[in-house]
């Protein structure tokens, strides 16, 4: 069973499996420095649907398909499935998952969904209720960027603190314990607002959501940073990733040899245009699902923590003036059941 | 620990008790049939803040302090809290809770929100890994108009099958067993969309979600509808609820003595002007918290299933000629903590 220490830690008795999963990407993605590490690079920003709400419902849907195929099950085998997306009413997940017909546990954590589906699936999966949970997550640039910032036929500038919202879908298939990667611990998010305002600068609104979620971990559990060959954040990209070094040093942690971010690693920003980095929920589940499990599973990676942060941005709350809130869920994942913390 | 039975059912062995529930609604929903209920009524829609989704944000936040209250806890006695709403990127939540501190499980349900967090909850509770959980949620008229349907300054004519969305909120405090009422069983839902694209016919699109789960909870356990004082579903209003008891019918299975909706019940339709009846998050949730947990405490009635409903419903789906799907999720909530099913 689950047991809780601290603030929102969990350790994870059973220390479930991540026994299989996928990630898919568009070809902005694939193009990039990880670009040989996913499963599939589509081509087509359509996906060969009408829209590109349907394109990344379709991208959702094959992602998901294709981490059951990897674990040798069907829809009928999972339990439960935990997703949820970025675009208004998680269209994605609810049209990507409806032809399904898996008991649906809709989230809702923006960019740390994949963290959030991953936390609660694997909780759950330690109390013994489930034999097969499916935690999911999908963004598309052209329906976040559409809906967050400006119609993408505006053609409006970028700002140098900007990211890039990632068209990718990561799905990880949680089993009781088989083999690596195991999730041995969780920490629950909080909601942290330091007051940043600029829907251009998200990585600064999530750093302190995450540097709070990773200062409870390591409290909780007495670890220290050298105890993890990665620390791995979401999508704080270039500068939420300097800012959070910055915040936990402050705290006397210091995380730069370990610290990794998703959306620093997606893209090269000198070649790709990218500005800050990568963001998206696709982003840091991707990421997760085709670089850090496949090397805990060989074992080249031993311990890491996947600290996936959410920018709890709406347009409407900013438009009247409102600041940023993030959250951060943390999940231990290692190539041993037992053992190191 | 919670048991699985049959497809998406489970079984609660230590039957949590909601400990302390709130529910505080706007001025139309006091005056209507149920507004005796309620432990507040807000005269002002503004909450006493300056946008309608700030007024969101209040109405939760001082709906969870009241359950807190109640519950003679603070916020840092609770080990989770699951909550969403409708609003994009869950607004009212988000801002409503950001003070708080506790660890935050986001949900996305639409109107099936109370219900999916109960049921998340429950299931944790009953694991152990919790001591205390809140559940909760919210919606308001003003912000949920103009963003699925028209601006308010339009002054659109509305349809007879329209419903009206609910000023309210409900907040539930799950505790170990203390006292009635008690979780029972769950019943997970799965989206169901039966074709409907009409967004002023929202109970037509969710009564086949509410029929799904409702089906399964009965085939799951081998219960029979007459045990239970009252089926309750979320806000089918009117119309979904005449289409549900047709499709349970023609499954075999009457209802018709049990059934009860939450949005049928909030307004007087004739003195009201609501047509097909209330709907919105916040529609089950205060009336579950203001009518029916009340009446299972003191014993008057003494077994329900509670089964919000959810349009998964996109505007920008909409527009792109998507239908709409539903999910519901279910509740046992019961007087005694074992018999009966």
């Amino acid at each position: 069973m689950a047991k809780k220490i601290g603030t929102g830690t969990y350790l994870l008795e059973h220390a479930p499996s991540a026994a299989a999963y996928a990630a898919i990407v568009g070809q902005m993605e694939g193009e990039g420095p990880l670009g040989a590490c996913f499963d599939y690079v589509e081509q087509d920003s359509y996906f060969g649907k009408d829209s590109w709400e349907q394109a990344e419902s379709e991208l959702q849907r094959r992602t998901v398909g294709t981490a059951l195929q990897k674990a040798e099950l069907t829809a009928q085998d999972i339990d439960l499935i935990l997703a949820g997306d970025l675009i208004n009413q998680c269209t994605g997940t609810t049209y990507g998952l409806r032809g399904m017909g898996i008991p649906l546990l809709g989230l809702y954590g923006a960019c740390s969904t994949m963290a959030e589906g991953l936390a609660l699936g694997s909780i759950l999966m330690d109390s013994g209720i489930a034999r097969h949970i499916v935690a999911a997550t999908s963004s598309h640039f052209s329906t976040a960027e559409r809906q967050f910032r400006f119609p993408l036929s505006y053609g409006g500038q970028r700002t140098p603190t900007a990211q890039w919202t990632c068209t990718a879908s990561g799905a990880v298939v949680l089993a009781p314990c088989q083999n690596a990667p195991y999730l041995r611990a969780v920490t629950i998010g909080r909601i942290v607002d330091y007051g940043i305002t600029d829907a251009n600068n998200m990585g600064a609104a999530m750093a302190p959501a995450a540097a709070d979620t990773i200062l409870r971990f390591l409290a909780d559990t007495g670890a220290s940073p050298k105890e993890f060959d990665a620390i791995v954040t979401g999508d704080l990209g270039l500068i939420g990733s300097k800012l959070l070094c910055e915040i936990l040093q402050k705290e006397g942690v210091d995380i730069r040899k370990q610290h990794r971010d998703c959306g620093a690693m997606m893209f090269d920003p000198e070649q790709q245009d990218t500005h800050a980095g990568g963001s998206g929920c696709g982003c840091s589940a991707s990421v997760l699902c085709g670089y850090f499990l496949p090397r805990i599973r060989t074992g080249e990676l031993k311990n890491i923590l996947f600290a996936a942060t959410g920018a709890l941005m709406s347009p409407t709350a900013s438009q009247q003036g409102e600041s940023i809130p993030g959250i951060s869920h943390l999940i231990h994942i290692s190539a041993d059941k037992k053992g190191g913390n």
